[in-house]
Parts: C-alpha cells; structure tokens; sequence
C-alpha cells in the first residue's frame, strides 16, 4: 500500500500508465476477427472520480461456464450469474471475508438446474451424477477440494470446510487435515460435517436426463458404425462426432473483499458421460482455481476460475499460469498472452487439435490517496474474460452498485472455437475512509 | 543437441563450467550443519573419460521415501531401491522408453512389503487400503494418475494405462479421454483394462496391520487425553504427540532412456490414519512427479519425484516448481534454493511447524563430441536429492552399471527435521555412437 497525491489517482505510477492504457483500448481498439472487444467493459464506478466514496464493500465477478450458450438460454445463464452476484455482494455488504462471499456465489451458480454443477449436472457413462469442486482463499493461501462426490447438494460448501477445518490445525495424535477427498471418502466426511445432502435422483434434472438418453444413443450409435474398422481409424472417426463445447458449463467466481483478500472457486458436473471416478480441473489444485493476495514480492492480489475441458485444464494448470502471469504491468496483455502461449499454444497440447477453455481474472491493488482533508484508501479492481469456447457467460458486481451486469462473450463471427480467443473486461476502483 | 571437440568433453560451454563447480564442491566442500555432503556421489561413470564408450542405455534414480527409516531396517530398504533399478535398467537396455522402465522400477517398489506403496501401504482410519499414483511422460507431456484406489496390486499400472490411452486420441462420440481416476471409478477401469487385482486383505501386510492397531490406540488415548479440554488447546495438544515423519515412505522414480527422454512416477499408501478418500501429492498433477523433455526453449530435460508429507507436497507443488528450477546453470544451487524458498520458507506453508518432504530430480543434456574418426553422442546426467525429514533412501544406476547403488541420506546431526535439508547428487555421463 502507498500514498498518492489527489492529482494521482492510482496508487503506483506504473498503474497510473496502466489505467491509461486501458482508456486507450476502450476507445480505440475495435474487436479484431480473433479478439472481441477489449476493455469494452468499463465498469460505472469508472466515472465517479468526483463522488465522494462511502465505503469499501469488494468486488465479484462470476462464470457460469465456457463452452456454448444458446440465445435461447441466454436469459436463464445470466439470471443466474445475477443472483451469484447478489448473494456474494449480500455477503460482503455484511463483513464476510472474501473466501465466504465466493462460497455464497458458487452455492446460487450449483442451485441452478441450467448449470453443469451441483443441481443439474450432468450425468456420467453410469447415469450417475459426480461432482467437483474446489476453493482457494487468498489470504491464507490455502484450498479444499472434493472430487467425484456424490449425493451432496452443495460441492463447493465441501471444499469449503476442508478449507477450514485445515485451518484449526493438526487432527488427533497429529494426523495432518485433508485438503482434497474424493468419492465415497468425500460423501462420509460430508455427512460427518453436517453438509446437507441431496440424492442423486433429485439433483438430476429433466434437462440432465434427457441429455444423458441423448448421449447414450450417439455413443451407441458412433460405435455401431465403428464396429468393424480397425482401432486406429475407429478412434479418428470418433473425434470427429465431437461437439466438445456443448456441455462444458461448470461455475465458478472470483472476489475481493473489502479488506482487500481475494478467493476464488469453482465447481463443476464434469463433462457428460464421463468415465465413473474421473475428476476434471474443478477439483485440480491449480488448475480449476487460484487466488493469492498482494504479498512483498507482488503488489497484486490475483483471483483465477477456469472452465472448459477439464483435461485441457489440468494439464496447463491454467489457474495458476493466469495468476502468475498477471504479474506484468499490463493485464490485459498478459492474459491475451497467458491464453495463447500458455494455452491454446502449449507444448502440454500440441497433439489437441481444440483447446476449448475459458477464464475469468481479477487482479488487485491497494492504494492511499489524500483527498481534501481525511485519507481515503481504494482498491482497483482489473477484472477479464477470455475464451477459446464459441460463448461464455459472466456476471459482475461492486459492493457499490445497486445490480450485477452480465454478458454472454461470444468468439467473433469466423473465429474457430479451440484455436481462436476472445477477452474482454474492464476496470472498477473501490473507494472508502482508510483504516 | 550440439557439436564439441575432443578437448571440450561436455556439451555446453557452461557445462563445461558447472562440472569443475561440481568436482571442486565434492572435493572442497564439507557438511554443515544444514547441509550434508554436497555432490558427494560423484558416480563412477565419471571416471571413465578415457574409455572408449559403447552404448547410451540411459539411467535411473529412485527413492523408497523421505521419512525416517531406522538401521535396523536400512537393507531392506536398500535392497528394494537395488532391485528397482536394475528392473528398470533391464527395460531400458531392451530398447524401452524412460515411461516403460520408470512404471517397471515402480512395480518393484510397490511390490515391497517394505515401502508405504500397493502392498504393506499404510491403513486409512477405517483399515482399508487407498492408494495414489501418477505417471508423467517427458517426451509426450502426458500424465495419468489414480487416487484412492483399492484392490489393485500395483496403482503405477493404472496411472501408466490412463496415459498411454489417452494418448490413442478420443473416445467413441468424441468424449475426451480421462487423465485422474479416483475411487470405485478408478478400480472398474483397471479391470476392464485387464489391470492385475489384489483383494486389500492381502496387500495388508503383519507389519502395517500392527502399524495401524498401534496408531489407533495412540489416536483414543489423545482424543481420551484431549476430552473435557476447549478444542483449539486440544488440537494444539494433540499436534505435539505428533511424530509426523515416521509413516512418509512413499516412493517413486525417474528415468532417462537412451534416446534422451524422461519419465517420472510416483506411488502411495498415503498418510497412516488418513480418512478415506483422502487424495495425496502422489496423485497431483506438478506435486508427485514431473518430466519434461528438451525443448527449443530449454536444453534440459528434468524428471522429479517427490516423497513426505502430501498436503505440504500439493500446496507447494514441488516437483513442478524443483523442475522448473533445474532451468538454471547450477542444479545443485538451483534446487537448495527451490527446497529452501519454495518449501521450507514456502508462504503457502507459513503457518506449518514443520515442513516434512523430499524430492529426487534428474537433469539431462544431449550432445555430440568428435572423438577419433567418429562422432560419439553423449548424455550428461545431473542427478540429486534432497529432503527435509531425517532420512531419505535412494538408489541409482546407469544401464552401463553392473549394479545399483544404493544410500539412505539423513539429516546432519543436530539439525531440525522439518526446518533444515539435506542435499545430495552426483553426475554421470552416458556415451554411445551417435544415431
């Protein structure tokens, strides 16, 4: 944290470059045939420069998914991703701490049947559903996460107990605390926990059902017609029956509070008819979530949650690959780098023929600035999006604001889904009286 | 790859200088009270300058654990690390890839009723067997693993299946093939992959069924003892019975083969008492293991295997970040201060007592000397480990090797398990006649 004049709005005079630049993007740059819209977003806290500032309350920014959103669900997607944004700010307008405002929003993202997490996800090769989840606080640097988890409404609610429980220190006779437990393991400490339960057949949704009939079919159907060929040529043919980005919608959400800590989780149903056991990036340290406060090292508070393949995800680690990149001056360059070098370029998929993946990122700083006679603290909050998948579909808030805004992302009109990208997103500052 | 004179023996300038660093610390260097024998294995390959050499046959370095392992069990130890190198030196000298011989050394491991792996595997708080294993491939950056799985002899089968299926390309209906299998899902698949069974009560061993009769009486007298106590002095209390290096030994291997690539797997039992379903390093992806060929961007190629306390492991992914490290000119110094700043001092272990791990690391680099009238290809092989718990067993061998040699490393006197490392490696150089 530093000091600024009242002429300096920003905290650091490298961000005062940055927060320029990202004016210039908003004004002059126009989408491109690979990238949408960069820094479209500016948030409306963005013009009240002149307003005095009541209070520090956090920021949220939340996904239900990138994978492919129809327009004709578009509604039901960002209605979700509007009450995510509620109950998060809800959470934070109260004091809560950032890692239990980011629990709040992925509960109301797995409550929706429209999404593919927790109510409604989908079903595995067994008509079954299993679920991940993970959450990582910022503060304290630590994380839960719960794979292949069934009967359990709340995955993320889990997650977010291992987190804690690890938390009050060693177990009896120094057993260390688990921070990831999976399957049948998960569901019993669960219970033990108090965690509220849902079975199976009620968190299957008609939806959910009759994707899964839909799947099995075109399974049986796909293998009849490969019967017969040879391996090799079965397995080429296969692939291209793909629709891959259909059914990618996991959840997540990123916050900052107003103490300035960042959390970030993500939760997900994993991809529809699934191997039984497999677990995906939602419950992958790393990989389906990251967050990390500003510490001596770096000025920045960094919150990750992925979507998309899990299996593209794991092996980029792409949570942690966008955080560690948002140390470079400019954010939004280094996501557009971060996505396609460390992603849609990676050594770790040369042999994908589609990296299909999507992230949401926020990045954060502290400042001090003295305005007319008290001392006034803010935080600016950088937040983005950026896919490979034909949509994503996101959902943002300030403590500030009276109502979440949310928007489907969409690649451009020609893009190839897997190979091209889009980003967007915008620039908040929080402002209130210094401590 | 690239070209040297005779009178330049190593590949690289700066190689040429890191080898007289390595003979001077071996030669200069005495223990200190953190640090033992720096490079003091230097390997008999090295003295072999003069020889006309005949083949590369590749090498490899394993570990039956960073933990405690006592005297009076030391052969045992040894003798399992002796046969698993020469299990994979046998694969290797057929002609096998670094990821066939580090998966065969890993069945020898994990056969030994000795080792916390497939048989004589710790018993989680219910008396069942659970174990994780991982496998990556240098060459093709991909990675299988399976967490908490039962009834299966040998866990490192299964992870090395997932990763040469996946690399078959898609499944029927374009569905991404899985990479992480837990629990009942995990087992189903090893048996429709024909994966040998082993009823748990068989892999339970005399010894681990007393270890874990032992540990529960141990768990009801500190619950008994804390009962009546407020829970945070109970939980403080219960820590200090803690004698947390004792049931670490995990093991695993890496590997170089003859054409220059490299594997890494791990395997384990998990903590002793853990709860069930509770996933280790061992089955994290950049926590267990690591391996990644030369690229473009790196002359190195670098395998790690980790080994100790699970939870430190995957929160500070340490064999990615030990991996990553090896980029720089002197491994020896590279991975001191990887142990030491990304472990030990680690931030997302700042609130733990004590940080209990280990971790062996290879480093390659191919090159070509002129030698007489023909050009002779040489690999330089770096090879360390290093650890915070009191002891760690090792062992290697070069397929130009009669035998294995084998060492169990400890801790200098005097010095805090947990606070301090023991560091340790040697090098060795592989030559044969260029392809």
């Amino acid at each position: 944290m530093c000091n600024a004049g009242s002429n300096r709005p920003w905290c650091l005079s490298s961000y005062a470059g940055v927060m320029e630049d990202l004016i210039q993007h908003a004004e002059e740059k126009q989408p491109s045939s690979a990238l949408t819209n960069p820094w479209s977003h500016q948030h409306e806290s963005m013009s009240r420069d002149n307003e005095k500032p009541k209070v520090v309350g956090g920021f949220v920014l939340v996904h239900a998914g990138a994978g492919y959103h129809s327009e004709s669900k578009a509604k039901e997607y960002k209605h979700v991703c509007k009450r995510a944004c509620q109950r998060a700010v809800e959470r934070l307008k109260a004091g809560a701490l950032a890692v239990e405002a980011v629990s709040a929003a992925l509960v109301e993202l797995e409550d929706s049947p429209f999404t593919n997490a927790g109510m409604g996800s989908n079903l595995n090769l067994s008509g079954e559903i299993e679920c991940d989840a993970s959450i990582m606080d910022g503060k304290t640097l630590r994380y839960g996460a719960v794979g292949a988890i069934s009967g359990i409404k709340n995955p993320v609610l889990v997650a977010n107990r291992l987190l804690s429980e690890a938390q009050k220190g060693k177990l009896s006779a120094g057993r260390i605390p688990p921070c990831f437990l999976v399957g049948r393991g998960a569901h019993d400490w669960a219970v033990s926990h108090g965690i509220p339960l849902c079975p199976s057949e009620k968190m299957a949704t008609k939806f959910s059902v009759s994707a899964y009939k839909r799947n099995k079919r075109k399974m049986e159907l796909a293998e009849k017609m490969d019967a017969g060929q040879n391996p090799i040529k079965k397995r080429r043919q296969s692939s291209e029956n793909e629709n891959g980005s259909e059914c990618l919608d996991t959840v997540g959400a990123i916050v900052v509070d107003q103490d300035g800590n960042v959390a970030a989780a993500v939760s997900s149903g994993g991809l529809a008819m699934k191997h039984p056991g497999r677990v995906g990036q939602a419950a992958h340290y790393g990989c389906g979530c990251w967050a990390e406060n500003a510490c001596n090292m770096n000025p920045y508070s960094t919150a990750v949650s992925t979507s998309g393949c899990g299996e593209h995800l794991i092996r980029t680690m792409l949570a942690r690959e966008c955080s560690a990149a948002m140390r470079s001056e400019d954010a939004h360059q280094a996501l557009l780098e971060a996505m396609q070098n460390k992603f849609i370029s990676s050594p770790f998929l040369a042999s994908e023929d589609s990296v299909l993946g999507g992230v949401i990122v926020l990045r954060c700083c502290r400042c001090v600035e003295a305005q007319s006679s008290e001392d006034i603290q803010a935080v600016l909050v950088e937040f983005l999006w950026s896919h490979t998948t034909e949509s994503m579909c996101v959902g943002y808030m300030s403590a500030q604001d009276c109502k979440a805004k949310t928007h489907i992302s969409r690649l451009p009109a020609g893009a190839v889904p897997g190979r091209s990208l889009a980003i967007e997103g915008g620039v908040c500052r929080l402002m209130g009286t210094a401590e």
